[in-house]
């Protein structure tokens, strides 16, 4: 049933075959042409859903614990929406669309919750690894556009978990403060390099509803283990980005979707007493090379 | 990029192009049939959203912090989510989908969140006004199955809002308990009758993120003024609906869609000192018929 409003508006009362166009027709006095177009997408997509499943009233009432709970498992330190959007591919998926790169250049990923502002400058060639956890590792590589010239001076933010796979802001008071954090700048040639320990796979949370989502879907919790960069200059489009172990376990089954082919490394292990003494590591070490390519914009 | 892992599963990278396959090949390990077909449907329909809407970083970080917040507003008092569901017609079509009736038989429509269990039982003529307020009002009408026969001492459950628009579990102290609840016994012919007072608009919550997102979207808030009730016979489907009053400004505008053509009903205005005195109403009063058909099952 449909026709005017006494207003002069359209209306439609909702039925199963009516109620897209029936809850569409309430956007006419929608000053948000933005809003307007997202809320358009949603409205449909959420009625085809409904249509495809036909939830009982049960069903229904699960649904809407569920979304209810993950709200209330968020605080100031604990995101489970993100984890849900992590978890389905969204993140990644709405990281892919603002970040599409001309070939060549290096490839975003998902930020994550774990980066903190203001961790400690350091030399090139320091060591972040305050815990002194795991197999030592030595990283390095080159900064440069896309035409392959170097970036002096680039900025490079890297972070990531210990060998037990927690980032210090896990375990404040059992991990030091910015242990695994760390800020350096390419040289003269855009080259970087630092000490490290070797990153290690861990779970996302699951003791919320997402993790109970998760498991109930019948999907393990696990990032494969991964190193943080945020690499930026003057000039180029900053990368936000991992590199990724290429043996880790989980590298084909990230439970956030981060991975990317471009982003895979080798972390091969060296047995080289005078390398080792000459980079001031133990000796063995795990050595792994990642070049950045940033556009210019 | 894609292929088998090393356990012999199967594997693509999450890119915008195989975004959907990626995630719902995740699903290969669910035992539960029913959710891997819910996931599936739901993880296909949120991709297309974020494919057709492109969302900026900030606007997803909007999306995240509404999803939130609307968890965070929840209480045993408050059910925002229930709410977002009823402002985009989800739950009206869940409820259509899941009553189904022969033609003929009396239409559902949402139960709405301030049904409460054990109201008090009043004989037939009874008057579930407590607080006198409104417009004195005379219900009445029969219980029939679909071939049209009476029902007897089927049960009809009914409750609305007061004059002022408030049901009395949203104003305690304020209003009398049990104001404007009752449960009714059908006679013998299957008529029922009772007083009360007309029911008014009213708005759902705004104070919430649902309450600013139709503003937003330029809906208001209210619904058009209903009168509720459950009806249940033995052997028959139990209707859970509302009656509507047609000369409600809101009528064509029902914030949660809750209205059907069926359940319209004229409050006509009645002026007629010994009809009030026989019924035990002042004069004039408003008065309403209302039949219910359920059907046999």
């Amino acid at each position: 049933m449909s026709g005017e409003t006494p207003a002069g508006g359209t209306y439609s009362f909702l039925t199963e075959e009516t109620s897209v166009d029936a809850v569409l027709a309430r956007l006419e006095n929608c000053q948000d042409e933005r809003l307007a177009e997202v809320m358009t997408s949603v409205i449909r997509h959420l009625h085809a859903v409904i249509k495809e499943v036909e939830p009982t009233q049960q069903e229904w009432a699960l649904a809407i614990d569920f979304l209810t709970k993950t709200g209330q498992k968020c605080d100031d330190k604990r995101q489970e929406w993100i984890l849900m959007s992590d978890t389905l591919g969204v993140s990644m998926l709405v990281d892919a669309i603002n970040h599409r790169r001309p070939s060549g250049a290096t490839e975003n990923t998902v930020l994550g919750p774990f980066h903190v502002e203001g961790a400690p400058v350091h030399a090139l060639g320091g060591n972040i690894s305050k815990d002194g956890k795991g197999t030592p590792c030595f990283v390095s590589g080159r900064v440069l556009d896309s035409d392959g010239n170097a970036i002096p001076g680039a900025k490079l933010d890297v972070w990531q978990s210990n060998a037990d796979g927690f980032y210090d802001v896990q375990q404040p008071g059992i991990q030091p403060a910015m242990n695994l954090r760390g800020i350096f700048r390419a040289d003269d040639e855009g080259r970087y390099w630092f000490r490290t320990q070797k990153p290690q796979f861990y779970p996302v949370p699951t003791d919320g509803p997402v993790g109970k989502l998760l498991m109930a879907m019948g999907r393990h919790p696990f990032r494969p283990a991964h190193l943080h960069y945020i690499v930026s200059a003057e000039g180029c489009e900053t990368v936000t980005t991992h590199i990724f172990v290429r043996d880790d376990p989980y590298l084909h089954s990230d439970a956030v979707f981060g991975v990317k082919e471009s982003l895979i490394r080798d972390f091969d292990m060296v047995d080289d007493p005078d390398r080792a003494a000459e980079i001031g590591l133990p000796n063995p070490f795990a050595e792994v090379a990642f070049d950045v390519v940033l556009a210019r914009v």
